[in-house]
Order: structure tokens, then sequence, then C-alpha cells
């Protein structure tokens, strides 16, 4: 029997903005459009171009090449004509295949919000999903507080949805703004509005994840008829998120209570990227990753206790629900005071180094490893950082340099004219074969001066890290206060394009961004040699 | 028709354990388990007494005065008899009321990791059973993986939660271990049981969240006949977490579509507790809260839309799924280049800052807050920052101090014993009624050492800053790349106890920290003075 298809709408760029500490720019959004587009999701709705400027310049053109572009706006207002509605105007002008209408649909926001008649509400779907049909785009309307409207007046809110439908509209979306509503009442609530007419194959289910369901309501839904679910990356959102699709998609292909009767445009092979989507997403943002996210999260496939490791390695399939490469993710025996020698020694050998069980480096290794991430070190986004470490301590590392010190100076002050002017310079001492090299450099901020401090004379290493960039800078305050333990992350890249990420802990943010800054360097010297093992890509 | 009870049973001292970057110590456990009791829950799950120290010397005493205490541990060995089982001699003299048992309910479980028979586990169980129910304490059994292994050998599962049953057993816990058993299978399974003769009275179900629907499979567990939810605080727990008790507990209470048939010992006066409960859990382990948790988290109640934001304070019901109070949270309106003028208005109007909506500064601070959010500001986190740009705009702040500019030295150098040494050392110059006043101060950090730089002469202030604390420090780098704009976010206290944040962006990370730590002075010189306006608390 054939399966019967889900859609996949992202609405990350146009919900996923009014997620607390989320402020996209144009570009953010062209890239992001970039990776949803290639990632291979249906729709993808950037905005409400007319509302904001960057959502205006952003629908200046069409941002996706497979996924439908949508743009995302109210209906006409009540009292203005179809062609005169400046909003509607905006929305049918910008570059996209489809259109998605809010519409009220609780009686109640009619009233209150809208100050006009439930007839007049109706009478604004239907003359906007037929401006949209007539101007040759995919229309949908999004229901907004369905749920709870339905609850409130049934008969109203099935008449919004029909309407809708009725003029043409692709999708009838049924939206939980609240996020309040329970699972079998998504059930019911979709069964009457299949009942009422609408069929199943034009509805898409928009759930908030405020009673932590947003998940089970989409899946929920879609068990009762709707084709389409409305989700972001990383359930981004306003308040708790809207319903999280890297948690969705996987869930849908995965698990036999779906796959067997549906299938969404995601398979097998493009699950596997799906780590690196929600990765590439809160790398973008500067978000911290949720560790614990289920499927690409850094521990959803990781275990404490000894017992399950050494089972884990006969059977997999005993405890884990899923294989983890299937999701692009991979499985993580830690670290830990629970965890056991042989989870060390696979670390290392995926990083090309051997080591006998009973070499006494690796339990002096252990314990240096324990203490330091015990004080903030994160090992794991730091794979260059920890395999220095590993070296260092099995002694296979070349004594390339060594670091005498460094002085950093940042000074605000008015220039000749007037202006602020702030500056940082850069004092960077090391010895290289007994010798004393010293330089000094300017710069804006104070860790590209240490950089350019350090590149100007570097001895008989000075054309080795021409080509070293430093490419990304992540900063996270471990224990809260002014003086708390700061973990700075680097990320670098060299002309071979393979990047590499070191870190560096301190109670001093400079410091902590110097340690891991000379962690790159030697890094990259020791790339040269190929002494360094193989890295996992990011 | 009376309502049914829902026993709420908490691992977060035991399965929570196994969370990455959790590790309690007796004290803590002790503490939170203070905790637990005092909120009102019925079970509190301590540990494994006799697998490692810290659990033995939790168990040497009672640790709850209302909830029933329970140590965990293995089923007896196979092979050898009750009271020739260390393990069990130990779970049986724990000071508990209660003895959790796991026991392997998937055959394929039963052969590879205990390595006997199908028939000698269901021994294992009976025996330990009859054991704890011997010696006067109340027997529970977790039935592990038992999802999978209905799914792999129905019959065999069966056999293990009833032969827990049979031999007096309180409760059979029904556990999703691996976590990916959909919520449809769980409604299937938990019937099949309740068919099979265990009653739901006696049933229990202990989810993870490794396809977020913990609470979800909790929820549908109840619905198909389960008396007891497992879950741990904040849904801590390895992998992806544990069922969420502070999501479960106030969707129980709070949803008509469970509060009619259930009830639990949370009543309404206790669950206002629940938002300070969650708190102080993350407080007491410094772990970052989430903020977009359900019900507790400090966005759950937040919206940013203007739109929102002026029918909300009409009425509420249409915005918020649950009053905020009823769980001890309250609302958040926050400030964005989304919001409209009225949002604007009311914003300033909660500071004390009361401006006409045709004002033309309105218009002017309106532009600037766009314009600043633009290039990295977040008024949002920044309460202080925000009320601060709209005092100078409107001009009602008056000029306490001029800024004429500071100068931050950070120097890593070897001691006169070879070890590393950091200091930073700053100079700040500012101006007081046209005296320049200029003071140096050292300290590890950069941003102590220019707090305290100012302190040190702050003129007619002086005194005025003496309780002012820097409580927290956030930093964000908002382009990527090591010269990109850094947010960061100060968050301040005084002896008053009120907290705020203040916001500084900059090319540079020490020039961004120093806004903030003026904005946070000045906003204090204004408090003390009564000016500063009523600030939502942290």
């Amino acid at each position: 029997m054939a399966r019967e298809r889900i859609y996949l709408f992202d609405t990350t760029l146009r919900d996923g903005q009014q997620t607390p500490g989320i402020d996209f720019s144009v570009e953010d959004k062209i890239a992001i459009a970039g990776m949803l587009d290639e990632f291979g999701l249906d729709y993808v709705e950037g905005g409400y171009p007319g509302a904001n400027p960057t959502d205006t310049a952003f629908f200046a053109e069409k941002r996706t090449n497979l996924a439908a572009f949508v743009a995302f706006g109210m209906t006409k207002r009540p009292g203005v004509s179809a062609s005169n509605d400046p909003g509607l105007a905006g929305l049918l002008q910008a570059r996209s295949d489809a259109i998605c209408f809010v519409a009220k649909s609780w009686d109640y926001h009619v009233q209150v919000a809208l100050g006009c008649t439930n007839e007049e509400n109706l009478e604004c779907i239907a003359e906007s999903v037929k401006a949209a049909v007539a101007a040759g785009k995919e229309a949908m309307v999004d229901c907004e507080h369905f749920f709870d409207g339905y609850k409130a007046n049934p008969e109203y809110a099935l008449a919004c949805a029909k309407t809708a439908y009725e003029n043409g509209a692709r999708w009838v979306v049924l939206c939980d703004t609240n996020g309040g509503t329970q699972p079998p009442e998504v059930r019911a609530i979709v069964e009457a509005v299949i009942a009422f007419g609408v069929p199943g194959h034009c509805l898409g289910i928009h759930a908030h994840n405020d009673t932590g369901q947003a998940v089970a309501n989409s899946l929920v839904a879609v068990e009762a008829g709707v084709r389409q679910i409305q989700g972001t990356l990383n359930g981004v959102g306003e308040r708790c998120g809207n319903a999280n699709l890297v948690t969705l998609i996987p869930t849908l292909a995965l698990k036999s209570a779906y796959n067997t009767r549906f299938e969404t445009a995601i398979d097998a092979e493009r699950l596997t990227n799906l780590t690196r989507l929600s990765h590439a997403f809160d790398e973008l943002l500067n978000r911290s990753p949720d560790h614990q996210m289920p499927y690409v999260g850094a521990s959803a496939f990781a275990t404490k206790a000894g017992i399950h490791a050494s089972a884990l390695l006969k059977d997999p399939r005993t405890y884990e629900h899923v294989p983890p490469e299937s999701v692009g993710n991979f499985r993580k025996v830690m670290v830990s005071d629970q965890g056991g020698k042989a989870n060390f020694i696979n670390a290392l050998r995926r990083r090309g180094i051997d080591v006998a069980k009973d070499d006494p480096k690796l339990d002096l290794l252990i314990s240096i490893v324990k203490e330091r991430e015990a004080s903030g070190y994160a090992y794991e986004g730091a794979d260059a950082s920890f395999e220095l470490l590993a070296r260092r301590t099995m002694g296979t590392i070349p004594d390339f340099f060594s670091i005498d010190g460094f002085r950093v100076m940042i000074e605000r002050r008015f220039d000749s004219h007037g202006r602020i002017k702030i500056v940082s310079e850069a004092v960077v001492k090391i010895a290289i074969d007994g010798q004393t090299l010293m330089s000094v450099a300017e710069a804006e901020g104070p860790v590209n001066a240490l950089d350019l401090a350090l590149r100007k004379d570097f001895g008989k290493y000075q054309h080795e890290i021409d080509d070293l960039v430093l490419a990304d800078f992540k900063v996270r305050i471990l224990n809260g206060g002014t003086d708390a333990v700061t973990r700075v992350l680097i990320e670098s890249t060299d002309s071979s394009g393979v990047r590499w990420w070191t870190v560096g802990v301190s109670d001093n943010i400079i410091d902590a961004s110097f340690q891991a800054l000379m962690d790159s360097v030697i890094y990259k010297l020791m790339k040269n040699r190929q002494l360094a093992g193989k890295i996992a890509a990011e």
C-alpha cells in the first residue's frame, strides 16, 4: 500500500523570530533559508514582508531553489477591499511562491483584536485567499487559536476553516497558538474538522510546546488525518517554542508507528544530514546547543554507566532506540567517574593514537581530563585540544616553541576629532630553540591583536601559519559572576579546508582566548607534519 | 464522581544521577530530598545503596518526612538465594520505606546481561519482592525495557509484570528504558498488561525523552489506566532526560482533560511553589535554567509581538494557556523591533515613564531602539539599559558624570617561582562637575578591574555604589569571527535585592563590558534617587 505524503513546513524564520534572544539579520535569513532548502524541506516561511525592514528586504528575492518560499501576513483588514489593502498588496508583491495568511478563528479574538463582526472576518479570509490564488500564489491559511476557538465556539471555528478551504486555500493550518491543547483534544478536534468537510490532505498542524507536547500533538494530528506539519529548527519559537522539526523528522522516518503509513521528503540519505543541520543552525546564531536534544544532541546517544557501555559494544539495538548514524550523530561513551578505560582507548584510537590498556600514561591522561573537565574544559567541542593534551601526555608531541608570556592593552579614548576610539595592542613573547622572539601588533579586538603579533615574527615557522585562519570565536561563562571561569572556543581552518576547534579556560577571558589560540597554532604545526590524527569534520 | 489518585514518584536522585554533567554529593542529595519532600511528592527514590559510597552514606538515614523514601537496586542474582545475596541484603538494610527493584523484562537482556534462563529471572523477581515484603518494605518493580521487551516477546514481558504483582509488589512500573516507544504503542501495551491481569491501580510508567514525548507517554499511560508516574525535576536524566515532573504536575492539575478525572498530592496551593522548586534545583546544581521550560521558564509567559501585548492587557486568557501565578511564575512583556507604539508606551509606563502617544521623542526613541537592536543591543534582557536610553531620549536623566576613557592591560607572565600569573590592570578616567578623576586597580579579570578602578574614586557618589554587586556576566558574539560584534550583558544587584540587566555592544569585548558596567552604575545612581521605574524581578 502506498504511503501518504506528509509535508514539512518550516517557520524558523517567521515564528522562530519570536524566540527570546533571537533576532535574524537579512544575512542570517539568507543563510538559514539556504540550509533548509538544501536539507530538503517542502516549505520555508521567510517572514512577514511589510512588517519590518529586514523581512521586506528578505522578500525582495526568492531565497530558495527547491522548497516553496512562503510569505506570511495578515488577512486583509475588515472594511477595506482586497485590492485596496496595502498589507495584502505587500504580500502579493513579495517574491514568494506561496502566501500564508494568519486569520482569526476564535470569535472572541475577532471582536477584541479586529473589532469587526464574525461574518466580516469570514469575508476577510475569503477575499484574501482569492486574491492570492488570482495572483498565482499557493494560498494557505493559519487558523490562529483554532483549538481554543473551537472549544469556545465550534461552529465559528469550523466556518473559518471551511471558508479558507472553499475559496481555494491549498492548506488550512490548525494552530494551537496558546500551546495548551492536549493530545486527545487535538485528535477529537481534527476529526471534527474533517467530518465538517475540510479533507485531511488539506489540513496542517501548528503546535506550540507550552505543555511539552508540541511533537506529540503534531503526531496525533497526523494520525487523525492532517498532512502538513509546521515547526522550527531545534524547536525555537516564543515562550516554550514551536514543534521541533529536528525531533519530528526522524521520528516519522524511523518509527514503524509512522513510517509504514507515511513518508516525507526526508529519505534515509537526507536524514543523515540532520545532526549537521541542527548544529549549523545553533552555530550561526551562537546559541548554546541543547546537549540533550533528541536524536541530534551531543548526549542523545551518550551513556555513562559502565554496564551499558560493555553490553552496548555487543549489540547496540538493545540500548539505542535508533542507530545514531541514521541521523548523522554518533555514539558517545563518556569520560566520567562511571566510565571505563575501554571508552578512552576508543576515543584515542579515533584520533590515530594507539595506547595499550596497561600503559601508565593512560591513567595519567584520564585523570588530567577528568580534572580539566571539572574545571570547565569541554573536550567534546574541542577535538584538537584533546588530541594535543593526549599527545603531550603520551609524549608524542614535539616542542615547537615555548611561551614566555603576553601583554594586551585595550584603550578607549577620544581621538583628535572628539570621537570615541577603541584600540587593542598585544605583545607576544615566545622562545624557539632558546632564542626569544617578541612582537607587537594592533587591532580592534584583543584576540586578533594577539594573533597578528604572533605572526609577525614566528622564527623558522614563519610561513607555516600563513594560511591559518581564525574562523570563529565562542565564549561561555561557566559559573556566573564577573570573575567566573571563562571558556573560549576558537575554530580554525587552513587552505586544506579542514576545520578544528581548540579550547582555553581561565578566570581571565583574554588568557582563555590566548590558550585556545596557542593550541590552534601548535595543532596547525602538527598538521603540517601530518602528525595530527583524523579529525571529525564539523 | 470521585477523582482517582495519581501517585508522583521522583527519581531525580537515582535516574537523574545519570545526567551528563550531574554528580550529586551526599549533601546535594539531602538538600534535594528535602525540597522534594517539602513540595509534596509521594515517593522519593534516593539512589542505589551499596553501588557506590555516596548512595550508601545517603541511605544511612531516612531522608524524608512525608514522602516514602525509596531505595533502588537489582533483583537478587540468579543461582543465589535471597538470604544469601549481599546486594539484596544491602537494600533491605537501607533506611528506606520502600524498595524499587529493577528487573529484566526483555528476554534478550535476560540472556545477554544476566546470562540465566527466562524462568530463573522470574524466580529472581518473585524472591526479591517477597523478601522486601517480609522485611516490612513497600515493594515495587521497575520492569526494565518493558515496551521493547513486549514487542520482542509479549508473553515473557507480561509474565515478568505479573510475577511481580502476584508476589506482593505494590507497584509494577513499565519502563521505556530506551525512550523510543510511541504514544499509541504505550497505550496498547498498557491495555494489554491490564487485560492480562495486572490492575491499573498497581501500574506505573517510567518514560524517557528520546523522541521528545516522555510527558506525552506518561499522560497516555495514565489515560490507559496507570496510576503512578515516575519522573525527575526539570526532566534531568541520561541522554535526552526522564519525564519532566515540573511539566507533568501542572498539566495534570490545570487541564480539564485530566483534572476532572485525576488528582495528585499537589493541590492548587502547593502548585504555586512549582517555579521556585524548579529554580532552586537549578541553582543548587549551578545549572543554566532553561528559559523556555513549560510553565516555569523565564520565557514561558513572555511575549514579544506588539499585537499580543495590547490585547493581553485586556484579557490574559486569550493569550495564556494557564494563569502564570498558578505555578508561581509571572507574565513578561518584552521590547523588540516588532513592537508597535502601544507596546512601547506600556514598556515605558512599567518603568514609571509616562509618554503621550504623539510625543515626537517617542518616535525618536523607537527608531533608536530598532537601530541599536539591529546592531546587537538586546533590550529584552537588559531592562535597565532600555530605561536609561528612554530617559536620556526623553531628557529626564541627570548628567551624573562623563566618561573620558579607560585603559585595560592584561598580562600573562611567569612569577619569581616560575608559575604562570595572569593580571589585569585597569585605569578609568571620568569627570564629575568638571573635575577629572582618574584611578587604577588590579584584578584577575578585566571587568572586575574596571569595576574596582571606578569605585576607588567616585567623587561625591563614592558611597552610593558600595552595595552595587556585579552578579552575572554573559557574552555573545554576534556575527562570528574574531572581530565580530560582541554583546555583553551584566546582571547587577544591590542591598535591596532587586536585580537588573544592562547591555553593551562593541567590536571590542572589553569595551562592550565597559559600556554595560557604566550603564549599571548610572542605573544604580538613578535608583538611589528613586528615579528608576518598577523593575520586573528576575
